[in-house]
């Protein structure tokens, strides 16, 4: 298996290239394996998607760093796949900042990103969502920078100001965590291309992108992006193929009419590696 | 939320009940879920499925008790399923089976099966599984008995011996098994339905069992089986999912073209408890 | 063993009796037994004592809900000792302090305190510790009685503004928790007796006391008292004692020469339930 | 602070030097600490102190392989001792000892033993404990050496064979260990200086060496011992440290008056880092 410090250099490499790379959604071992075994070199695990398959709950920031980090070690453990995670807004304030950056680290991480927004949300708050100060988004940042050990692993500034506040502000912003040194910003809820092309202008790093509908990679490679979430459409998809097989089944249904709509017994070995343990068992237990 | 205790009270009504009933096989949080909004009343959480979700990895007893707990919680603190799990030989000896039992009911399941083969494999054995001895499968039973902390947690003895004994033999081992004092017998490897007339007709208990295609839920039924498992269809739906949708996207295909296979926003505001959490933030944060 | 509830009921006829009593600090599983078998039934696990064990870090909300509800586990599954935690502000907003409640409950205390300091500390603040609103306090409250499965599990509200709160203050604050229908108010940083009678004559409730060194027990008795932390010398005890061990050990004495200092094989053996295996194993694996 | 790599390097280093280490026994962050602080580099975390401190149980083999990596990491992620363990059997076969190289070396260790028991016990046996075959301990040894990633993670093997094999069979068995490639070969149970010779004889790798009272430093030193096991006084010691102040306190002693026997505040700080913290927070968040 690739080391920790391969995969991030890897990662690092996508981020200075010149072309934009999506990563597959992933969320455990399996997950992690099918994706590898397609191609993807390249993983995200999110808080929201962390939160939907390990606590069924929505995007609240309810689960936990140790959770987290716990999921995110199932999928670095058992891949080569470079992950990428939104460590939300690292937890707490710049102290837990810091305990992320060294828990995601270990985990396996190929980078990070942490978040300008105040979560979980203010008693009292209503409306959007509320950002922190410019001042507390670098001390969250250089203390993040200071936190990790593998100058390979990538931390990201994510911003989350597109969505709420002017151009000219979000523009200040992202000078301002660029400043710190982060190795990229991470703008989030663009909606707009104009948006983007005042934001590369202010930068010198690379951009990762959030879910943008409507925007082509073509446009967004040229201003910069080189790393872009589409959604997570592989969890929704791995749900709705639950949810079938499970109505089928409840309703009394054959399991041997569902062979159709399921992996084969092969693909099931070799997702799980099946031959390397034999190898194994060969090697070491005869 | 059901207790653990009615989870299992709901499990023991099954048992002692008519008829036969079918597990979901769930793996996590969000499985559970959608197990339950379809209706299923019980589940099922193998140590095979364990090992491919959590390691990606065969069924050679490979997962640590610990992991196993871990992803038992994760579907028994998000639904009322009752969960039944195999909990393979006990994680080692009689006294490992004490502590599997105690991590096992602490962690909310409403009943589990202790097996009576070799695990993990033998140095040097090849060949079919191997079996323990009559008298250390009822030390590993009695060890179990005597662990349980909540009398409402259902016990039983799971053989794989129809596999590789004489129907005699088989016979011995499930008198020997019922005499402990275990809540049914559970038998994996059913080929041929005399053989469940054999183990029927020296039994007073309800019986469990594993896969056994080609037999009929009926002939099953009026041979005193109450709890059947139909292998674990559901998990390789969700890995056929997830492999189209990754190769849909690797290739270069547009999330938004997605849209057919893949649950709606609805689905999974509803399987994540969204409307939930949105009155528990009306009511406690605002 | 107890069961949960069991404990719980005990803790509750403390609260509700006529004399105060005093926890055992314990940190793992170990010396919850070393304290059960010195006779305490009362034990407490501090925030404060889990970041320095685990973390080797100090007070600072560092330690995430998961690895506290961890070894809270370590210690309430192998102790009958009726725990009661400080679980600091409930690991983030009213929603956090659901999940916070779910989590502990299910590791089995006997009670907890959710309490209505700003944590972690807000960016830019110096000075003493800060207060959230008396509204955001009852929200937290109310929702942690909500979250609770089990009646018998112990809820109270703890302040920390007879610190930095003119008393008038403090009362309001009291009473408006109360209201809430918790099980108690725990106070700390109380420096004053004056300051108790005021808020015993606001409450009916029992009265949960934090450390208030030069204060008795028995003028806290009197004013409703009927739990009363006294610090958390049994960490520093033992913290001294590998001090010293490691020491000697480093200046290259003898490991026999500490004999009188360490407790004997027979103690060692007793609490780590040496006989109660051995009785196992005969019954079981032999 | 120090990667796991130079942790083991250093280690590496001592097993190649000239002299005997020992290790402190530590078995959390604060007492791996305190051991740093006294100026400890090498430092032991045995499955008996796992078991003891986790379980609150004897040495049976009762802890998973997820427990034992779990307090590895509380000590590894918190100080810059290379950490040494002995890994029992391996939990489980070689397979389970390819996992538990793997977890273990991501918990960040500097070195592990695999031993030659039979573990757990096995049914029906009583007597002395029973050694598997020289064959399959070969087995586990290469299975130990394939799983390993990082080339300078230490493995060595573990051999209770001179407590119950003659030395001639002993030396057989230590022969082809080290033929295996492993790192050193680690003897448990010597009673006897010329079984050592004997030992020394038939190795050109570094020996480690269990508890052997009676014998001393300057003659195992001479025979190719470098790494020397005390067994666990510090365990004991805070173990005594923590009867005493319950004692006191369950008593109805005072807290003030255990101040001669406790570590003071300034201490405490010390070894929780109170002084970087500050700084971060300075740093970070003002």
């Amino acid at each position: 298996m690739m080391t920790p410090t391969e995969k991030r250099r890897r990662f690092r490499a996508v981020l200075a290239g010149p072309k934009v790379r999506c990563p597959a959604t992933v969320y455990d071992a399996l997950s992690a394996r099918i994706a590898e075994a397609v191609g993807f070199e390249l993983g995200i695990l999110s808080g929201s998607v962390c939160s939907a398959t390990v606590l069924a709950a929505p995007d609240l920031a309810l689960h936990t760093l140790t959770e987290f980090a716990h999921q995110v070690r199932s999928v670095t453990r058992h891949t080569d796949l470079s992950i990428f995670v939104d460590a939300d807004q690292g937890f707490g304030n710049a102290l837990n900042v810091m305990r992320t950056v060294e828990e995601l680290e270990h985990a396996g991480l190929a980078g990070l990103a942490i978040e300008d927004l105040v979560m979980p949300s203010r008693f009292g708050h209503t409306g959007p969502d509320e950002l922190i100060s410019i001042g507390e988004a670098q001390g969250k940042l250089r203390a993040a920078l200071q936190a990790r050990q593998d100058p390979s692993l990538v931390i990201v500034a994510r911003t989350a100001s597109v969505r709420t506040e002017p151009i000219a502000d979000v523009v200040s912003r992202v000078r301002a965590y660029e400043a710190t040194g982060v190795d990229g910003v991470f703008v989030t809820g663009l909606k707009n291309i104009e948006h983007l092309d005042a934001i590369r202008a202010a930068l010198k790093c690379p951009i990762v992108l959030g879910t943008a509908p409507g925007i082509s990679n073509d446009e967004v490679e040229k201003r910069g992006v080189r790393f872009r979430l589409q959604g997570h459409p592989p969890v929704a998809a791995a749900a709705k193929a639950l949810y079938e097989t499970y109505r089928h089944l409840y309703g009394g249904g054959s399991p041997a009419d569902l062979k159709p709509r399921i992996a084969t017994p092969e693909q099931m070995e070799q997702w799980t590696g099946a031959e390397q343990y034999q190898r194994s068992t060969e090697d070491y237990l005869r």
